[in-house]
């Protein structure tokens, strides 16, 4: 089996190493030898042991003889219309690229699809913990109906890193970048945009139908302060950045945002830059997956997989089918909240709410925790009191 | 595709059940209807809905038609006989009968291959947390080296009673068997008999080799008593019995054994009837796949997973060659201990194992965690000094 690499950054050049690595155990698993022959990027690798592979020209990919591309540049542009080309000449894709399958899936899949080839993608969620393969093999006996994740490991650690350091947030990202764990522009990691492409992926592989990551709503982590984390310790929680989507009537209602999460709660003891993905079905009750979510070597080792797969299912195809969407609701937001209040009128709070107050965290504020509360209560607490902040509180 | 069931038990009418309820999305996920024609049983079930496919003979099931049999039957005499007529007949078997893939494997599935068809038994570990295959696709890119789990639900549901509730040994399993969570005969379960055949399934498919469930060294948990889980609480930790073997070498050491966790290890959170399997690997470093271990949906649920397989992939047979056996070492016993000691002679304790004495839990005895020591130390511990019992502290 033949494969082509296009864009040799982390995720690509880690594929040529671990392909290289562990050539002989790969060729035994996949039963035939698995030969790298063509590396696109226009950048010059002049030291890399794969130098003598690389070219500019997409064309010298098509024509390489590869069976099999390995998507990760990364985007919707190039990415999108070299996938395209791959296709029409009548070669799989395997991809760790998150955004190009959440905005072009259906699309990409119909094309694959026509010509008789694969577009997989494990390595686009949860880097190389094996999720997109156990969901579908979940799915063959049981109706999913719930998906809740930590499924990004650059605010994860920066969340952790506030809370275990006191550290505030700006702070903790710029440690992030400095060991290369965050982006110059950190963006989509921090706004909860990548974590709304890879809940939108699983949920469309869970729930059978393709699911528009831009349906969902999005909440980020950046205004989330010191004072935030000195409460979530008083109160014996962690807040997380959690993906979660539920199937209700064959619609979806999905969300992404910080929540608190009560120590009891499996997912408040996924750290650092781990991920986990908790998945509930009628069958088998809950499940979960857990590890490394990002890194070049645990992303590599799941296109790997891909490729694998392909190359030992050769009569397989059209896997997924997202030629339908699936319809979004909003659910009925009654829910716990963890709020934050200026002033000291802990009775008005109390009442509204049922809750409990915090003091001491700091001056001239205090923090509330609700009783469940309807989006209604919650609003006519906001109303009558200064309202800083409210963050719900994770319910499974 | 027709598929019967032999042994309509509490897995075997599970599948019956699961298979009725989601008929529909299950024919949609293996591409076509999965038929249930024959059920072999020699009891009596008038009542089932299922009465009419009911058969006391093997030779109305080997010829009802079906491509596929669950066995669910359980044990090595009948299940093993059976298994061998199906193939001979050139019928797929799925099982999760642990004790007979860990017995008699590497014949069944020679067995199989002869014949053309699969031996599958995602079900025979974990329940219903689908973890061979994601094993077999974390192994497409990957060394895997190491593999610890607590894999039976039942010990973990008495350690976990006998923590919380403070309840001995005998109050504990008495109440795990009043509901459901352990049989009459609990032998298999709290020996560490059935996790010492989970781990030699699991390591199999690891390491591409059979292991020998018979050359794992194996300790229970009827000795812990409420003073052990009083002196964990003490030490902020948990005991757990944990299933683990490493590769070295080409060679394994395994051991079945209840070692204490730190609050920090990712199994000490695995409670109650729920199993969890820790895996690393050189490119993944490291997943860890979590859920219910046991139950009657939950188990039906990975049965019918690789029912679907089998349909969905009709040309792929001889998955797994076990024809080689693995080698089994010790593994130099250095670790760090957990002891008892009788008296009250703490200086040489603490001399001897450069470690820390705690006091009160128990009149006349003292506890010792040791520093890292070498079996040799512990053996020299154990002659100086009235050791009631070590417990080895979990390292990974």
């Amino acid at each position: 089996m033949k494969i082509a690499i296009m864009g040799f950054g982390v995720v690509g050049s880690g594929v040529a190493e671990v392909l290289a690595q562990n050539s002989i155990s790969i060729a035994k698993k996949a039963n035939e030898k698995i030969e790298l022959v063509s590396i696109l990027d226009i950048r010059k690798f002049d030291d890399s042991r794969f130098s003598h592979l690389l070219t500019k020209s997409m064309y010298d990919v098509i024509n390489s003889g590869a069976q099999i591309i390995v998507e990760t540049i990364g985007g919707t542009t190039h990415a999108y219309q070299y996938t395209k080309m791959a296709f029409e000449k009548g070669i799989h894709v395997v991809t760790s690229n998150k955004e190009l399958v959440s905005k072009k899936g259906p699309e990409l899949l119909a094309l694959a699809k026509e010509h008789k080839v694969n577009y997989l993608f494990e390595a686009s969620v949860g880097g190389g913990i094996p999720i997109i393969r156990p969901l579908e093999q979940c799915l063959a006996a049981n109706e999913i109906y719930m998906i809740a994740g930590i499924l990004n490991g650059t605010t994860n650690y920066i969340l952790t890193k506030m809370r275990e350091e006191n550290l505030d947030f700006t702070t903790a990202l710029y440690q992030a970048q400095q060991i290369g764990y965050a982006e110059a522009d950190p963006t989509d990691d921090i706004e909860g945009y990548d974590t709304k492409r890879k809940i939108a992926i699983l949920s469309s592989i869970a729930y059978g139908k393709f699911v528009d990551a831009d349906m969902i709503p999005v909440k980020g982590i950046a205004d989330i302060d010191a004072y935030d984390m000195s409460y979530s310790k008083a109160l014996g929680t962690k807040i997380k950045l959690v993906g979660q989507s539920r199937l209700l009537d064959g619609k979806i209602s999905a969300v992404v945002e910080p929540l608190m999460i009560n120590a009891g709660e499996y997912l408040s003891t996924v750290d650092d830059v781990f991920n986990a993905i908790l998945v509930k079905g009628d069958a088998i009750g809950e499940a979960m997956f857990y590890g490394r979510g990002a890194g070049k070597l645990p992303t590599a080792s799941a296109v790997i997989a891909d490729v694998v797969y392909i190359t030992k299912n050769k009569d397989v195809i059209g896997k997924y089918d997202w030629s339908e969407t699936l319809e979004h609701i909003s659910e009925s937001g009654s829910g716990r909240y963890f709020i934050r209040i200026v002033g000291e009128d802990h009775e008005t709070a109390e009442k509204l709410s049922g809750g409990t107050v915090i003091l001491g965290i700091k001056e001239n504020e205090f923090g509330l925790v609700t009783n469940q509360i309807s989006e209604e209560n919650l609003k006519q607490l906001e109303g009558q009191l200064d309202v800083i902040k409210a963050i719900r509180y994770m319910q499974t």
